[in-house]
């Protein structure tokens, strides 16, 4: 048997079609025929190890929707056919107390990544979605429910969860003020899935250029924090920021565009530290937080939910062959909103790689 | 009438006993006989003017116990030899969604605060509880169980809410890892009340010195955080991170003794910027926090939870000729844990004060 995919067989890539042996279905796999597979920016801070040193050749996609295709022996949870999602990790302890409060991202032993990762059994690098097949235990696998496209729900299992997990723990709702910094990927589910929720929904981004984009998405106000004075009319705003943007902020800027007791959340990954102000947070007993992705619990209540409110999100679907332009339009940030790889367009004769020797 | 109290004419003091005309009773004022102050750090702050300039004379104070010796028409919460605390602050607006939440510290009006203030309706300087009586409205007074002395409840009035409301917000019960981080007046009171919760705590000082300090009052654990490789076996250990200290502190070890999901939350007010790195609270979900007092219903609800629980403050009483010394003890750090001011040994012929004139 052999997968074909896309893969990068040196730091910076390119990506180039490739093909592998993937391992025997263990017990608890499943077999999954992707359709879709999201290109998320971190998939390219690790091709071109803008994050450390990465495994290659390296097969990245953490955003998968397709079909279950074959299930091991012991699997209860799927069957053949069933329309199943993949994210940002493939396997953990299960044990510790974490994975059993269905935060499988903090494992205790640390959770295996969907790609640039190793199997905590045999060792070989784990391969991500950019691929006609990935091959997972069921218990990192969710269930994409009917109505919801599984092109608009590929780009959910990254940038949905991560953006949903935050509205979801600080209890956005009714009348909840939101604002949005940013509007990329994450920003946009970020301003659907609170609008969804019933909050009144803020975008803030630096110029007038995103406006319209914005209120078409649902979002009840806009500011353009690059003009003068937009912070003073911001003061004491929201219960809840969600920042989405890596460039550096002064976070005491957003810090006090939040209510008393509100959190400014940040689900970006900026170069340089945070300067806090101690009476950014004392003063108002506010709360500056971090958010990173979600478990599996809550990754199936986010599909759930946008199944409910039939939201998925907003993508532009490529062929295989425009994977490594599209990465330059993301970097660039010229893409409203999400890039899916359409699996089929993958050719199915690249040269076959071998898994890296565990080092 | 005249009140007796102890007076700093001018910035940086000295305390001396002083005399003035307090307000005549309004409908919902009641005038307490204090018994006993606290002296709180913020107090020095103020007489210093090392937080911005102050109003002089100045009668500091804002923890306060006392017995009800006077009641205006239109009050209903108390009646004459009710026994009666005053915390920080003395007024808010009463109709802002703060005030209405029982958050009154965050009055969008602005809270009045209990001295170094004006009051909102005179205009005259609010006068704190280094006195023998103070004037409030019975809306900012709070019961003082029976069973709770009246001098190991005063320091409850700032320290003890100061600590108690991050325990509540962020939910300490049974079995719950708090550590507390300085072992001063907040720091005493962030282990009792944290262990009467039913919490597992540990406290983090700089060197061994409070060692048996922190486990007489109640802590199972203690860390010198100056010794090498202290930080290191912290790693990811507590749910709450409870810090008393002022002083310019690396958040980013701290946030590193937090389980992921966990939270920092700081009380005190250093000097410097906090500098934290994205990873410290985005990796592990973690939240750094501030918080600042506490509102009346949770001020009265910390109180019941102190009668219940049989504690008040470890305190030292002084004589009010001692307060000046008093001052400097603290500063130092040279207290187990508050000082209290037995106001019946303020004199009653200090020199009369007129109030200083609204600019």
């Amino acid at each position: 048997m052999s997968i074909a995919a896309l893969a990068a067989r040196q730091s910076g890539g390119p990506l180039e079609p490739a093909t592998y042996e993937p391992r025997a279905l263990r017990d608890d796999d499943i077999r999954i025929d992707v359709k879709f597979a999201g290109i998320c920016h971190s998939d390219i801070h690790t091709v071109r190890e803008e994050w450390g040193s990465a495994i290659f050749p390296l097969v990245p996609g953490h955003e998968i929707a397709g079909v279950v295709a074959e299930v091991g022996s012991a699997v209860t949870k799927y069957k053949v056919g069933d329309r199943v999602g993949v994210g940002c990790m493939v396997d953990s302890c299960g044990e510790c107390e974490y994975c059993k409060d269905g935060q499988e991202q903090f494992c205790a032993k640390g959770m295996t990544g969907t790609y640039n990762a190793r199997d905590r059994h045999d060792k070989t690098p784990t391969k991500g979605g950019y691929a006609q097949a990935v091959t997972v235990s069921e218990r990192f696998a969710v269930r994409i429910p009917d109505g919801l496209e599984l092109d608009v729900a590929a780009p959910l299992l990254c940038a949905g969860i991560t953006t949903y997990e935050p509205l979801r723990r600080f209890k956005v709702g009714q009348g909840t003020k939101v604002a949005v910094v940013g509007l990329g990927g994450l920003g946009h589910m970020g301003v659907k899935l609170a609008v969804a929720m019933g909050a009144d929904v803020t975008v803030l981004s630096r110029s007038q250029a995103k406006k319209d984009d914005a209120l078409a998405l649902g979002a009840q106000h806009y500011v353009a924090t690059g003009e003068e004075g937009a912070f003073k009319g911001l003061r004491s705003s929201f219960d809840l920021v969600l920042n989405t943007v890596s460039a550096d902020l002064d976070m005491n800027d957003y810090l006090a565009t939040l209510k008393p007791l509100g959190a400014l959340v940040n689900v970006g990954l900026p170069t340089n530290p945070y300067e806090v102000a101690p009476f950014s947070v004392v003063g108002g007993s506010r709360i500056l937080a971090g958010s990173n992705i979600g478990g599996i619990p809550a990754t199936q209540e986010m599909l759930d939910f946008c199944a409910e409110h039939h939201l998925g999100a907003d993508i532009e679907t490529i062929d295989a062959k425009d994977v490594n332009e599209a990465y330059d339009r993301v970097v660039a940030g010229d893409v409203r909103y999400r890039v899916v790889i359409d699996t089929a367009t993958i050719p199915t004769d690249g040269e076959k790689f071998e898994d890296a020797p565990a080092s």
